[in-house]
């Protein structure tokens, strides 16, 4: 059918066995929890030279030790996750640790900072693809202009799109497809490494040529110069935390795969880091706006026409492309998370029809298309604003460890303490450690190492635009509590009281049904029928016309006679129109203020007759927009009236449905249609 | 109370007996009737030299002929009119006498036609009253620079947004008030005219000096140059026909008084009109972009400084924004007349809560607006759309008008034959009239000569902008044919063939009642409650609950064990949850329609529980964003569903509502909570 595309956008629903409950093999774990650190080579040490140009080239020599101190950090973080990993089998990202630990309150500065990087992930790594991608087409195609940042803008949007409609219809997160992406990445960088060592050796390595649009700058190299380049080149250490994400997705012993899983990523992601660096300082790499660092040492250890180049740019274009894809998984698990403790929408939680979280996904789109189009997917404008939410999750995180590690030490050797969340899921068993003392140490230099680091960015890269970062996360934290506070009363006010819920329910209630007329026809008709035959017996009935036209009027009270319905017992109640201008809806709610306000325990049950064309809801619109909506303005305004139901007495009329040449669509309705009474009497 | 602005931003609700019923004195109705007429000579001059502008500032003379040919026209208009106002009297307005004699099909290309006009209209006049202010502006405060086009767009827009507000407040149509800017523009025009003649006839009259951004153009002077002239001045001639629509507001004898108002006003036009063209011409005014005709003379007769030229200036804006807010009486009318004819939406029949057609009001304004923005509030660019749709109902009306005469030669010397409007109002009486050939030859020589200057004003401005009405004409008149026929069908499908209404209503219809249930809490157990106490016996019902939770499902199944609701002996039915992620709506659905298919018979009432906020429309759409919406969503789905009542179970939470100080507004509604059941139960 052609019309499935527009039926099914996202493909055909899934059913709810199909939710895959699968292990992925150690050897598929690298290149899927890995991709997001491992692509940060790409841009780390470009952003480090950046910096470092402002001050002038001669300092370049500068980023070695930077990208040093950075290993460092990573190192210790290594360790640090590591001990994550084996106390939170079933999954310790910030989010959850920080709640376990620091309660449910802390965790929300957790939650909104790690939202916040998983949307600046998103912008950041399709940004550096395409300025990747541009830099290999400006290689081959030297006539074509550069892009310019609208077309970068317009490509990145344009990648995000598929990547939205990608993970709408769901990704099944086989690693085997995702391997392809970083396992050839590695390959290539791996591979100019070697070919840079050789060349290097071999007294052959070259300089880079060629480079246009270089950043210059003619200030002094301070301190804070320094501090910044280190903040830009931090932005190598993100994706470091995935793997304690996704712990239950590893095989058993899952820790310790894990652990393991770590220690590669950890080890592969240093030695790039700063190999990548070296060649970058040994080739006499530029800081150039329109060429990226990875481009101008491919094309000069491996020559511009080189396959291996080709290679070199698309691996990198293709692992960042992978990196931002990871965020499409672990923004709306966290969101989910977060909305199931209510502190976000609760539809967050909501598994569409393709089995994913449809709406974090459309959300994180919709951000990372914001931050892409706000800073027209520039690299260098993006970074100040990033990192600093993995930072402070990172932090959080440790502190969190800290507080667990206190608490295993007030155990007696050999107790265990399960611990859950909120939902009752098993977080974590504290169980006794004879070296808690130390572990407590360790997670605290990694807490303290990365508080000092946030800080120093937030400091750093203050007006670069961290000032937007620092607003927003506290501003996101007030949002996310707001929320929690309105499902809290909510969630009061819904509860029940009550308890005797079966006497409750057969005690009494005064209750008067009206019947809003406007003229006597087929579907207030069928409104008329159903109020008759099925309100029990004994509750007050009424039939209730505005008086808009005296002419009209007269009509109605004379027809209603003629026919005989004034035998059925009901009254029909003329309301004269106060208001100007046959505003009936005015009218009808003062009639109805009136009831309840003369007996306080009745409640109104307002019937309300009108007809739907069957054509679906974009007809149902545009019909509307013919008719005075005289039901929809009136079922706005009962909406915050007590002690009112409203009964909208749909009647489908038939004629107004588009005609279709295939029937099927349409069956199901018509069959329905033909066997309604008045229609019955009307085709014979 | 500070809000009353926005609860009621357009000033108090009124009565309906509030509605005047008044009628004007004939000293008053010629300055309501004959703004948009009189004011029409603030342009016209100028749109015709600045056409000649194009050939050359020498062939400025033609302008003359031109004007007379225009004159001439008007009074052969006059005659006709005099005419259709004694055939009409209560009304002839071009869309009531082509509806009248043409039929109601013809009667919508008219109606298009000055709907379009009123349009072109207002956008016209304030486009002019500011260009006038501007000139004034522009010699008061040389050091100024000139308007631009976007300060131009802006007060424009700025003009329209304040004639749209005091329009929807409603304007009391008292002649009195809106007599002083018509009569304060014809003491200003006369006394320029007087000045000029005696100065010229002193020979002291001067040439105008020193005007800018002149038109320049090297054409050669054809016959189709000539007609555009023609063409742009004969938008003189708009707003002759107002006198014609508004006779039942003139003291008795109507049609006498209305005749004569009608010989004053085009009068003084041919006057006015003629005399500024013969100053024009006598100072040797130009063509300017900047600075208007009427500026041009009046700061060359009175000089610059002389408070006699502001008063020109202030007289000639005035009586302008008088003839755009004309418009916003007429179009309205007519919109509302053509509403209840069929051809356009029926909520512009709606008078509003200050007794005026609102929704019309702002249409108007809307398309105002737009043409206002799209053509910057130029009048050059805007004059070639204007006074085709005047002179296409010009012509159909006087058309009408042969058709009604050829009606009155049938018939019988005595005979009387009245004729009703649809809505069965008397619109005219046929009279047997001797002189009936000697007055069809009139309005045939009108309907002619307007005829012909429709066709001329198509061909000669079509490159200008006429296309655009040329497109923009029949599009409407096909929109209003679509309209009527939606209209037609409706009305026929909802028009009732049954006879014995009282034995359908009797005949029993299978019924079943399905309570959407999610969980047992305040909302849903009311609506239990009105379920179980309310439906009469005898009918199926029915509590179902979609299983998106195992552990949630099994709670809601003991909890109704345990309470005792089964003994209520309504069947809890557990749906199972096919497609992923709790699409409950889906599953609902696919329920429903099953119990349809089931018996095609049976009708099904569906009731959905649910909560809202006590705090209006804008809480309820915030609030509605934090939740699943899942009643929203189901009613949505079930729109086009035959056989389906939805019943909208709703439960105000108290504690949302907003806190006021004033407790007046919530009074109300806190007194119904109070008393709804579950709030006493917990209150105690």
């Amino acid at each position: 059918m052609t019309l499935g595309i527009l039926r099914h956008p996202f493909g055909r629903p899934l059913r709810r066995t199909d939710l895959p409950h699968q292990v992925i093999a150690k050897r598929y774990a690298l290149p899927v929890f890995a991709s997001d650190a491992l692509s940060s080579v790409a841009y780390a040490t470009e952003e480090i030279l950046k910096v470092l140009a402002l001050a002038g080239t001669v300092y370049f020599r500068d980023a070695i030790w930077i990208a040093l101190a950075i290993v460092v950090m990573l190192v210790l973080l290594m360790f640090s996750y590591r001990q994550t990993i084996y106390s939170y089998p079933n999954g310790g990202g910030a989010y959850i640790v920080s709640r376990d630990n620091l309660g449910e309150s802390i965790a929300q500065i957790a939650g909104a900072a790690l939202l916040l990087d998983y949307t600046l992930t998103v912008a950041v790594s399709i940004s550096s693809g395409v300025a990747n991608f541009g830099s290999g087409v400006d290689q081959f195609f030297p006539s074509v202009p550069p892009f310019n940042p609208l077309a970068r803008t317009v490509i990145a949007l344009g990648v995000l799109f598929v990547m939205w409609y990608v993970n709408r219809r769901g990704v099944r997160e086989s690693g085997k497809a995702f391997a392809v992406p970083t396992y050839f990445f590695l390959a290539c960088t791996f591979l100019l490494l070697g070919a840079a060592l050789v060349k290097w050796l071999t007294g052959h390595l070259g300089t880079v040529q060629n480079v246009r649009d270089l950043v210059q700058g003619g200030q002094s190299l301070t301190l804070f110069l320094l501090l910044r380049a280190f903040a830009s080149g931090s932005t190598a250490l993100t994706g470091v935390e995935a793997i304690s994400n996704g712990i239950p997705a590893f095989e058993e012993p899952k820790s310790k795969n894990a652990a393991t899983t770590l220690a590669y990523m950890c080890g592969i992601l240093g030695v790039l880091f700063l190999g990548i660096t070296l060649v970058a300082l040994g080739t006499n790499a530029q800081a150039s706006t329109s060429e990226t660092v990875i481009s101008q040492i491919g094309r000069t250890v491996f020559s511009s026409s080189s396959p291996f180049y080709v290679c070199l740019i698309f691996g990198t274009a293709g692992v960042l492309m992978m990196a931002a894809n990871t965020s499409f998984a672990d923004f709306p698990r966290l969101a989910a998370l977060q909305a199931a403790d209510g502190f976000l929408p609760q539809w967050l939680t909501d598994r569409d029809n393709r089995l994913v979280f449809g709406m974090g996904i459309t959300a994180l789109a919709g951000f990372a298309g914001t931050l892409i189009a706000v800073f027209h997917a520039d690299v260098d404008k993006l970074i100040p604003l990033y990192a600093i939410g993995v930072f402070v999750s990172f932090t959080l995180s440790q502190t969190g460890m800290v507080v667990r590690w206190t608490r295993v030490g007030r155990l007696q050797p050999g107790e265990r303490v399960p611990r859950y969340s909120p939902e009752g899921a098993l977080v974590t068993t504290l169980e006794y450690d004879p070296h808690w003392r130390a572990k407590r140490v360790l997670n605290g230099c990694g807490a303290a190492m990365t508080a000092t680091v946030s800080i120093v960015f937030a400091v750093a890269k203050f007006t670069e635009g961290a000032w937007l970062v620092l607003i927003l996360l506290p501003l996101l934290v007030f949002v996310f509590f707001r929320i929690h506070h309105h499902y809290q009363v909510v969630r009061r006010q819904v509860a029940l009281p009550v308890h005797d819920l079966h006497q409750y329910i057969l005690k009494p209630v005064h209750r008067i049904v009206v019947l809003a007329l406007n003229d006597i026809n087929r579907y207030s008709l069928s409104a008329l029928r159903d109020m008759v035959q099925n309100v029990a017996p004994g509750t007050l009935r009424q039939v209730v016309h505005v008086d808009v036209n005296e002419a009209q009027t007269e009509a109605l009270r004379r027809r209603w006679k003629e026919e005989g319905l004034e035998e059925l017992g009901l009254p029909l109640v003329i309301i004269p129109s106060t208001y100007g201008g046959g505003n009936v809806v005015g009218d009808l709610i003062s009639y109805i203020r009136g009831l309840l306000a003369a007996d306080p325990d009745i409640r109104v049950e307002v019937v309300i007759p009108e007809w739907t064309p069957s054509g679906g809801l974009l007809q149902w619109l545009f019909t509307r927009l013919l008719h005075h909506m005289t039901g929809a303005r009136l079922k706005l305004a009962l909406l915050p009236q007590s002690r009112v139901t409203v009964t909208n007495h749909r009647y489908v009329l038939d004629e107004l449905r588009p005609r279709r040449k295939n029937g099927r669509a349409t069956g199901d309705e018509s069959t329905g249609e033909s066997h309604d009474e008045p229609a019955r009497t009307s085709s014979n």
